[in-house]
């Protein structure tokens, strides 16, 4: 059985590892203010051309988001998020838990734009009655979507100005950032996005690290007393270093963009496999998430030696699945796939 | 330099080293679903006695603080706790941020009792505007505690009681369980002090592990959609496998209590050398923690060789310092320590 | 200058002023522990016939709401609503402030119904992830709706069952209950109603007093400690009494029916002048809010003589407007506009 | 049976129902957004010499105290407040509840000083891990204080200093200023209590008004918004102008500062009857409060014909009796008292 079911089934990159055993028994301080969680800021910090960021390493997705959101907004703020962006959807409500109403708006391939941001926010403004309602406090983007898909430079830039334009800060939840940079049509470095956001983190959990994402403050507005956030929100881990030698690692030699290239590479092999055989798709994903639209004889031919998600229910009872590759995807196992898709019945 | 300032200064167990090492590559589903979890629970609730019992893996203890309270309490209920407890201190108010008070009483030698407990839960409910003030809805107790001390059977019983007799859940922090247990004078057993508690959890961040604690729900009412809870307070780990791994190799031949006392049988070399020079100490720590009262000339005469960490003031102008030993401490580290304490001026 | 804006322009029925001047010299207890609240307690139980209901009185919708709420859900759970229910959209966020999400469904003419609860929930439930989102954990009506509709006695009973089926409690936001009791076409009475919800309140600042609402709890299970909830919401009244007073001659007589049936007859005079020059309506409210849609011409004609709300867009560049009529409505006023209406330009 | 329980015991000011009679038909708009407000504003800027102040109304003292400490705090910051402040101890965690720590200061006389303020703030920042415990954000008091007690001029200063010292805003709470401020030995007028406090509010619910507290914001840094945080608490009444009538009342002619000296007059011929007799006082209140200490006896022969409230236990088995006066008693109430206070058993 192979599963493409998510990208986080395997432990870490093998470099990692070695890292791990190497420094086992060294002795540091806790709390991330060791020495391996200040190189590898520095190398964060170098490879964002950020040289005036704080970075901060938190254990996972949910946790940031929170924290970070936490940080930005004031109490009778929200977040506006596309209507499928995952605090909204798929967090179980932690960022209401902190007192903040996430404010949706719909979505095309899983992005908002800047006339949606902005028509919101002058509809807020407009009203006699403003403060009856939930003022709009901050922009919450992914990168990769939920569906996989990248907002583009020019797209990025007329959110930024739409922020601007309404003094909201720009946060963007990376935590598969590399794998949209990865995305061939991308046309965002990473400098590049991160001089257009506020604040935005790089996914360590889905992308060869055991765990952890590495949040860039770039403001120096939402620098202050950050780490009393992290704290409050069960965040601060005691044996930092394992974050810092973590993402020491993915930051060495490239090792990050190296990995998530490979997934991404993967990813668009199955997708020319199933294109191939005429099967569309949900949404327009070239990044390491797939959603094929099968027909319930074709989920259950993969199911014999496969792992994919169901996603959701698509027209004439066809069904939405994703399949996921990660940094750990073997070559051999998606040659498989491959040749089964080639067989696959229509 | 020999760090002794805490209980975190390493990383993991050897042998949950090599475990991770040896499954990288295996795939496994994600949060907490998988076999190696599972194996894990059933060992847990096999060392506690409590078959029934359901266990969930966290990653630290202020989030296994929050989200055990959380699921614990009535909006308008705050826990009670000691003074000096891990929630009323050194959490940030993450209690608070979850809309709870904590219900402080003072404590001697760091444990609170049985009668104070009693004596404010009737103070509430005696009052004519019980309603004006926050109702007492849990006992939050950590073991050890802060000062390293334990309680006894017979105190843990009359606590359960007076739970009892107020309809209170016991909740006990056991972030470093393995050392209070070791205690030479401890007359508990793990099953027996399970069998007093509603909920509790074990902790592995500071006992052996890279993180993780583990939360062991026997009382049957709490068990519900504790696992939306986890979600919400940004506690379901991803790779949840890595927590289940890691708690399977701390259960496995007993290891988790081997080196539990290892660490403890050094603090206790440790006491009895500062002991021997006439040193006092502050609280009566028989665990892993020693809190011996020196002068400042000590204590710059230790800061050559030593990082131990500043606990607070003490008469006379002295110092409360902490020497933290753990699963990882060294033999030999010990051996130079005790002899430094022969020599130390007095 | 006739004010049509809302409900809540003038101050209070006559008969209440004078009880108020009656007793003003009167010593009593506070926080609603008075013989005043208590007769009122008895007459509201008896005109509900819920004779072992618990009744409370709070000042307000938006603070009534929350406190209710927060008394029904985990806190992992959120309430389910229209899209446009008042806990959606107006209130700040006051819902996600507890940390509670409100699950919005889309709803027609105003209104939700028991399918699409049932729907929503058997979705989350059928989901492998259930814990990942936000558990549905109450179903929150207005009744009126805020377009003015009313649920049918088949209509809420169905939404019975579905709560029943999915063990979720019906609150129902009855702040202008009175005026939908009123609507012709209704086929509930107040027991009826009652007896279908398992909490609820009684509007009294848009129905006749300054100020209070009246919240029964019928349901055993949801009346312990439900003081403590007011206290902590802010909501513990100190002259108690006065909101005592005010139901108290709310439901004396049948005060609150008179005077709610008084409002709608007279916004009915309204709805039917408008209809009868051809003007169509926003939803179908037959209570004391008329929505009718008009040219920007005629918007400006009332301007010079009437105040209406701006409500929002309509096709063709025409306007919803609110028509608001209330207790405090003067035959006079309602006279005068009917005779504008129609001499309004087309 | 006279009533010395509260002072919240009768109605309001005669001249206040004579304006809300009055005003009873006019139609205004809601939210305090009338001119009533606008003109009640005006005047409580004048009389506290605070012409660039905001002043919004709302409704009782927990709600405020709410909402003020949620404008001020960062969510990481707690309210600096004596152990007996009212946030602390009456409020059934209304200020936890919305993520904020109370942070107590052992009182003396009901009042804490600049000193303890210092320390704690410095022993915070002292710390190495400052970011693990709660940071001190604002300073609480009331004024007077639970024990009836003021705060003089220098003693006030003196905290404004130790605010500025941490960038810490002063809040006071005034639910009984007017009391306060007739105390004979009071050396504060109210512009000079305005001008050293960032933000305070006029009690009016104890002090005249059928309920109604008055927030002067004097600091602009909190002003932005801040109807934004009154929504979202639960806390924009309705009826906004029933609040501007009745301060307009209050701040006309010196009503206000009338009726309260009224109140301490009374109260102080209690006090100096029972101080004749020998009697002892918990603190030493000279505003609209006395605490005698009294034996059971003692007790038992008030409790025939008055109501006062216990307060609590007193040494040698003797009770602490809080008799509290208002704007409503009367004189020969207090005679009566006086004579028989004259006649209590020894």
């Amino acid at each position: 059985m192979i599963n493409f079911e998510c990208d986080y089934t395997e432990g870490a990159h093998p470099r990692i590892l070695e890292a791990l055993i190497k420094t086992n028994f060294e002795q540091t301080s806790g709390y991330g203010k060791d020495a391996y969680c200040e190189a590898a800021r520095e190398k964060i910090k170098a490879v964002c051309e950020t040289p005036d960021a704080d970075v901060h390493f938190l254990v996972g997705g949910t946790q940031t988001n929170t924290t970070v959101l936490s940080a930005l907004l004031r109490p009778y703020q929200g977040a506006i998020s596309a209507t499928e962006g995952h605090i909204a959807t798929h967090e179980t409500g932690a960022i209401e838990a902190t007192g903040h109403k996430v404010l949706t708006l719909p979505c095309e391939n899983g992005k908002i734009t800047a006339d949606e941001i902005e028509a919101y926010c002058a509809a807020h403004y407009a009203s006699g009655t403003s403060e009856h309602t939930v003022q709009p406090g901050a922009v919450y983007l992914t990168f990769p979507t939920e569906c996989g898909t990248i907002y583009t430079k020019a797209e990025l830039a007329a959110i930024r100005r739409a922020c601007d334009a309404y003094d909201l800060p720009l946060f963007l939840d990376g935590a598969r950032l590399g794998y949209g940079l990865a995305d061939p049509n991308c046309d965002l470095t990473l400098p590049e996005l991160a001089s257009l956001c506020d604040i935005f983190y790089i996914g360590g959990t889905k992308c060869g690290a055991f765990f952890g994402e590495a949040v860039v403050i770039r403001n120096a507005k939402y620098k202050k007393d950050f780490r009393y956030f992290i704290k409050r929100h069960g965040g601060m881990f005691a044996k930092g270093r394992l974050l810092g030698i973590q993402f020491g690692v993915l930051f060495e030699d490239g090792l990050y963009f190296d990995i998530c290239r490979h997934a991404v590479e993967q990813a668009l092999r199955i997708r020319k496999a199933f294109a191939s055989r005429g099967v569309e798709f949900f949404g327009q994903s070239m990044t390491n998430q797939q959603f094929p639209i099968l027909t319930e004889a074709q989920v259950n031919y993969f199911a014999a030696d496969y792992l994919p998600e169901y996603w959701g229910p698509a027209a004439d009872g066809k069904k939405i699945m994703r399949f996921c590759t990660s940094w750990a995807t073997k070559d051999e196992a998606v040659d498989k796939l491959v040749a089964d898709i080639a067989k696959m019945p229509v």
